[in-house]
């Protein structure tokens, strides 16, 4: 029951976009009254967590956009696991916007286990995904087996991080922000191996 | 008149993929004032609600998604149903939000009913969809009728089984949404019939 | 500087899609505290705003599409043109917030003005998209004449008669939103010529 | 590891759109209790703003395609400079509800030089990702080196004169937004070469 992957990238596509602009209207727009410089000054949570969830949401897409080159076929099971990644994206405006109204303030390490919380969960998702397409055969014959042990091995080093990052949190809140950030960064790195793709 | 219908599912993603990616926004974000982990306790009708809607709405596009495997040309009263059903879809963000609003409050089975029903009207659109495309020839001709069929009898049992869900409604509004649940995973299932495209 | 229309149309379902999902989150969710039912029954307003954008956007949508059967090629002035109309589309959600506000208050007049007035400078807009098509051949060779005249004379009536929209403002707000609903269902009949596309 | 730019242009248009379309969200809906026409009239800041904004991101998004008619291949680098592009395009509904909250008010011209520095930052985005384009060799090698030149040209005068929008904000805000409204009019015309594209 395999069918063409085309319908889900569209669709995955368009869940990442929306996402990744929604971000912006979390960030609130101070009241016409009040002195406008202080205003928007006292809004760097804001600003801080739309960044980190900007590139997280991005390099996810990055990474996705990757896994898809290398997916070639589909079945009911992969577009369910699909649906699970989804969910963990879309989810990201809330844990955002929790973190924006609280980082500085007094309950600030909830704020920031609620948010790498839920990157832990979407980078577990992550693997599952790769790794059903990978058992399933999902993958073209001609991708040889170095490449796709390559991509789970980096994709591997994901749940454990963001572990990390969460456990920081009890440490230090910006530490463990700072982290979040730079695993970002991390991903968003060109994979050490050859995308060869027939098509 | 029959046309092709890559754009009729490019738009329709488009809708599926932005009703599930607004339903987050639903979810209200705790004041900077109080105690973060409480409220996020507090919140779980909001979470609830969120659960459900996202598994119909992810579970209704891969049906739609399936039921376009099969759907091969386009008129003008295709796309007048299927606008029908874009609009169920759209509507979902605002009795998840009405749910999450009063699940554990006195008027919770006001709500459920709005919930469920919303549910059994779009599963008669969805079924409307489907009868009308077989009706009018709008399968290609190598879709064996077994097929067919079996696909419709599959999707007569989703009007009923949500109004059984609205039923229920007066009966346990936990035990209602808990069917509503269990129906999504019911049609999450891979249909017991071979989709077979020609391109 | 011909180039082919597959993006502008790629785009133009976005701005569609995401302007008819937006239009449930204008529908004010009941807060937890009052009788749900009665607040329900009271927001009729805003189910009568929703119902009507969402067939205009849609109907929109479906002759959007319509047009683009027929547009071949593109320039610069086609995607201004069309941008225009999109702007005119991705407004709708205001004036029918405003529409949802005022229905049934002393200033309904006003805001059934604003909407109405909507709708006529966006059937302008289409008019003039399909007129510049025309006029500078973006269209096939293929195409008969008689074809293209048909087209012209059927979206000519709109903005005469979201005009008339317009005007029965004054006499009656609910028969000007009949009237404007009226409209749409007109605009969802197929259009008595054939499609011929080649491709 | 060059890659096709399909999908890159599909998540664009995605965000393109959708930022867009979120802009009419930010103007807010008057309430149902006042002088509608009165309070419509008071409005004009926000109207201002969204007209602007939508003209920016709209020229914007030509502009986009317009470069990836000639960028035909795609590298991870390209990817990540294309996200900070998009960045930039998401972020513009808060400058642009930031200024429709304080045009007219005291604060008006910190808005407006928030405003105007938001798009100085997307013009620079912009040039980058054009110029990496150039220098990466993505380019297809049919594309003559005086085309590529005029095209530089003509978008390396974008941050300069941005620049000077923000720089007039100093001297008086209804200049700035008007220059900058000017200068979206003057990327909406037509690039003096000939797009040459072989597929």
């Amino acid at each position: 029951m395999e069918k063409e992957t085309a319908r889900i990238e569209a669709f995955s596509d368009g869940v990442f976009a929306i996402a990744i602009t929604l971000l912006i209207l979390e960030v609130k727009v101070p009241g016409p009254s009040a002195d406008l410089r202080l205003q928007l000054l006292k809004q760097w949570p804001s600003f801080v967590a739309f960044i980190i969830s900007f590139a997280f949401i991005g390099i996810m897409w990055i990474n996705h956009h990757r896994l898809f080159t290398h997916i070639r076929r589909s079945n009911n099971t992969l577009m369910i696991l699909n649906l699970l990644l989804l969910l963990g994206v879309s989810v990201v405006p809330y844990p955002t916007a929790v973190l924006a109204q609280h980082l500085g303030q007094p309950d600030q390490r909830t704020a920031a286990i609620l948010y790498n919380g839920t990157y832990v969960v979407i980078a577990i998702f992550f693997n599952v995904l790769w790794g059903y397409a990978k058992h399933a055969h999902l993958l073209p014959r001609e991708d040889d087996h170095a490449t796709a042990r390559k991509i789970t091995r980096q994709y591997a080093v994901g749940p454990i991080s963001y572990l990390i990052c969460l456990l920081l949190s009890w440490l230090s809140v910006p530490l463990s922000l700072f982290a979040n950030f730079a695993l970002a960064m991390f991903y968003a790195l060109p994979p050490h191996y050859a995308v060869r793709r027939t098509d």
